[in-house]
């Protein structure tokens, strides 16, 4: 790996990100086409936050957090940290002193495929972060790592620039380039969200309002009365019914 | 597997099930002999909630959240969802839209054994989850299953019909035949507690109430004055004792 | 193993004890030199609990909670339990009724590698609980195991009568020996703390507060203006930069 | 749980049984509708051993073996232990003194959702286990449990008399009910593979062999001369190409 | 994600490809400075193998393994088969019939980030499988994925075109630019390792060749000469030393 | 943690060292009472391996190896390297460089809680390695850790010169001080295993040699004839029977 840091990144446009942000994880996700998201043990540390900014990204060794220092004098209001791994690991990288700072310049959350501590006081200075684990394992500066270049965050690349989406069902990547295009799929679908959601209010089926019965019946599902009609099923004899 | 749906169940007693949900998963887990609990990776999606009601069930694709549709279109009030995978799986399944239209129906809550999203929104609607995880990641409507089989969800067996208990400490399943039995056992077992709740908060010990020093004694339980009687004990030379 | 209980034990001074839960787990892991940290999987069933006492250790056996009973007894106001397992597992060690007798002795909280249960009652009866996990699945009395005798609970060597620190960040040991010296460091590393936070917020730079740069120099590690100076990094090609 | 042993079981046919076990975890969990294959955490301690017999169930708690003797004097020739847990357990249940008490009565294999130790000697005896673990850790007789009676083992019912079918691939589970028809599903699909096998290797592609084509185009599928074709792809730029 | 297969990709040279392959994964991963290298649980179906060729990158939805069959038309000898998940699975998506017509058309092996079956058959094929599990858990061909697109797999980022290097210690991909000179510096590593050999076969030590102690020295590493010099260590008390 | 390296420990006797690792783990296990076992996630990576020696400890970093040159100076013929962690990491800290080196000097093998690279090689050597992970990923030497303190490694203590046995079944530690003691209630347990093979071979049950049937009786367990006397057991209905 080459230790370095790139000075100058563009960034995805910020009105951009902060709307991604109000649409939330799972409808950016959908929005995109189903990508972008990273695994699911990237945890909220308290819930309901909802955020979106820029990534200013970080590649970090295990147990080492020097990289978190150098990214932060390269981040712009409205910025926000990813760390990734070189491997696995669980340690403490972040609590208050770093969240200070962070806050002091404008960063607006950390999403980290490693562990935070401090929980109690982030959550009291209402800096949000996403992470593997909550450790108080402490990490050393002394490995070298990079900031600003291409990672892969809990199994999803993330560019310097990108967009970050993260809110209680987790976190999601958008590529600067696709922003906007993003952002007009996730307005149209929360749009059409609400008709449906009116109608299955109203007792509607899904199987209805989606038109799902002519292709069940054509993949071969069938309808049977009793669960006796079903004679071994997953191992267990129903051919006694379960009256 | 046979792709099928069973349009009647015998359900368990409607009372019943709400009285078992009261009593809660650890104590009507004791009362049927500690059997029927699901295994502990399945957690309520926020703390607090506590349902009993009756078992729709669902085995489902990875990634395909077909089968709900035709579930929910089977249920009654009164029930809850239970959904079992063909394999492991951790894709979020159900979410807002869904959620909406099972409330539309009288359907209490949802155990799944895979993911879920719009956390924020199923808490604001106050609809209980069970799951295995959390994930954004959306699924499809690809892949047949089944509805009203017999399954195994979490590591336990439900049949369509059976009572479920859910509360902060997991799931238990009570089989529709026992339910009736076991709520006299959990009734009971409650009001013993109470009665030994008494005494331990006087200062009473589990030692005594219990009779367990002749027990000790027998097994050959034996009790020494300092910590150096211990010689190496774990790999630790106590011989110094901890003065 | 010996099947044992030891009678009598020096416990670290209560007042320090009190004093470093006050420090919080990540400061006193800090202040004696990054060590006694359990793993992280050990969380606590509710937020928001910071407490400091001395062990009382249990050496239990899988599904087995005999010992505590055992332990109780021994136990004086001030002391937590701390339960280590002969193997892993997840079974419902704890409940109500065992917390009601714990409260009765002053016993203030419970470190357990493994499950417990009844979280709901817990969390009304404001008894801290840091665990391995939490399952309803109920454990029987028929195997002994040991009470006051040095055991690895979570990772961790723990004498019986050393200070067990716990909160939201998880749970730090401190060897009765060096509880006053350790207390006295993480006193003066939160005072130093203080003064760092002050000049974080303001917008100062841990760059220039630890005086990074040099040594980031000396290592190797260079600044590039543009992401296309990357050439290929984690297998992207950057050359064509991210304008 | 009702600590009880049934004595008389009614077993599938041993024949169909063994020419079940020849036919392969894999091919029979096909045959049967892709059901009942068991978690892949079971593995053989030692590779190339490959059984088909009939399942004696037992429901054993965690670390306690005792169940086990209770079983083996059930057995006949040709049957395979099956042990599920009541918990999650790894401890070593099994060593080649109880799979010497086997071998002496035709007890062909054992499966087991714990742990199994003395791997060395079991491999030198050419006795078989599927296990979720190996460890040393070793069991006691304490704790009752129950014997042929259905039970779920690594996420699967077993019912008394069953089929088992285990290899190098896993453990798959047949019903006894369902055992002649599965059988003869799986010979027609193993002749049946005999001609594709043929196919394949002369070069043919599955794509025509299953005639997949049409159904690809009809999906929306598409092929693109060029990577640059992708523009943004999984947050990689590929705009540039990649020649 | 679009659905979408890439006709024609650069692949790296093939000679230099195979000669990577012959460095192994972890000369390889160091070659390039320590980069490349999948999570550790991506395993070999059978020890002793060592490939390295070209990648076909294939991106499967959980449970489908459609897009597998649309890969190998696309391949040419030398390559080597690389799944990604949109999710975690660990379903069997590659068994005999598949390595058959991989075997067929040149393809050298199966790098998956799922599960594989037939391993037996595989094994006597001699065609080598890296994956996450092994499972004969059948798969279906109904949901769309991609084939040579960029993808994410077991954490590292593969370029259809990169080359792949496998053994016994894991699987290490190579940016296709950088391969000729990540094969010049694995060669310079493989033979200056050769003289470092010899000398420690002689007895030298790490310490001298490598000159570590002054370092050591100016980080503030000190010896001493017993146990009881250590105090209190990782919570033991080692005054007593271990006479 | 001091940064230091105790020169002089006292090992245990060398005889009776090797003479334990004869045993095997299981055995030596049980003969201290069912304690030093490490976890199961330690495996050997590759299976025929037993060897029994004295412990030179370390206690590394994650991702940094330094502190195992500082240890092989400090070996004599007849150690076993253990190497703990400060936190969970599974990076490649040895290779067939460093096992050169090892038996230069007479070390019989590696115990490490994390991950060991150069497979192929060290199974070539016959240099055996019990470790948490196979990894290619290497590791730096910039952070201090110690050597020759105790340390708890895979969860169990380990002091400089305790005996190590390890084998396929996995990693057992026993402290200096037992050594004698244990080995002659291995041995005891060997010989006193052996008579019971033998009837066990011949057809005898457990059951019988253990006398277990008064207790079974005493503990309450039953004997039924058949299924349908079960009634519901584990959510199944019984009354059916399974003919």
């Amino acid at each position: 790996m080459k230790h370095v840091a790139v000075r100058n990144i563009t960034r995805a446009d910020s009105t951009i990100a902060v709307s991604l942000g109000k649409q939330g994880a799972s409808t950016v996700h959908e929005a995109q086409g189903r990508t972008g998201i990273m695994k699911p043990y990237m945890r909220p540390i308290y819930s309901g936050a909802r955020i979106g900014g820029t990534a200013v990204t970080i590649l970090a060794q295990p147990g080492d957090n020097w990289m978190l220092h150098v990214a932060i004098e390269l981040c712009q209001p409205g910025d926000i940290l990813v760390v990734a791994m070189t491997s696995e690991n669980t340690d403490g990288f972040f609590g208050d002193l770093l969240a200070t700072s962070c806050q002091a310049r404008g960063i607006k959350g950390l999403i980290i495929d490693a562990g935070v501590r401090d929980i109690a006081d982030l959550t009291d200075m209402n800096f949000p972060v996403w992470s593997k684990a909550i450790s108080s394992k402490g990490t050393v500066k002394n490995t070298l790592g990079a900031v600003n270049v291409p990672v892969v965050c809990a199994g999803v690349v993330v560019m310097p620039g990108d967009v970050i989406v993260a809110d209680d069902d987790g976190v999601c990547v958008v590529a600067r380039r696709d922003a906007d295009d993003v952002l007009a799929k996730a307005v149209a679908r929360t749009d059409n969200e609400e008709a449906k959601r009116v109608r299955l209010a109203n007792g509607e089926l899904g199987l209805d309002i989606y038109n799902m019965r002519p292709r069940l019946e054509e993949e071969g599902f069938s309808y049977v009365d009793e669960l006796s009609d079903l004679g071994v099923f997953n191992g267990i004899d129903c051919t006694g019914g379960n009256k």
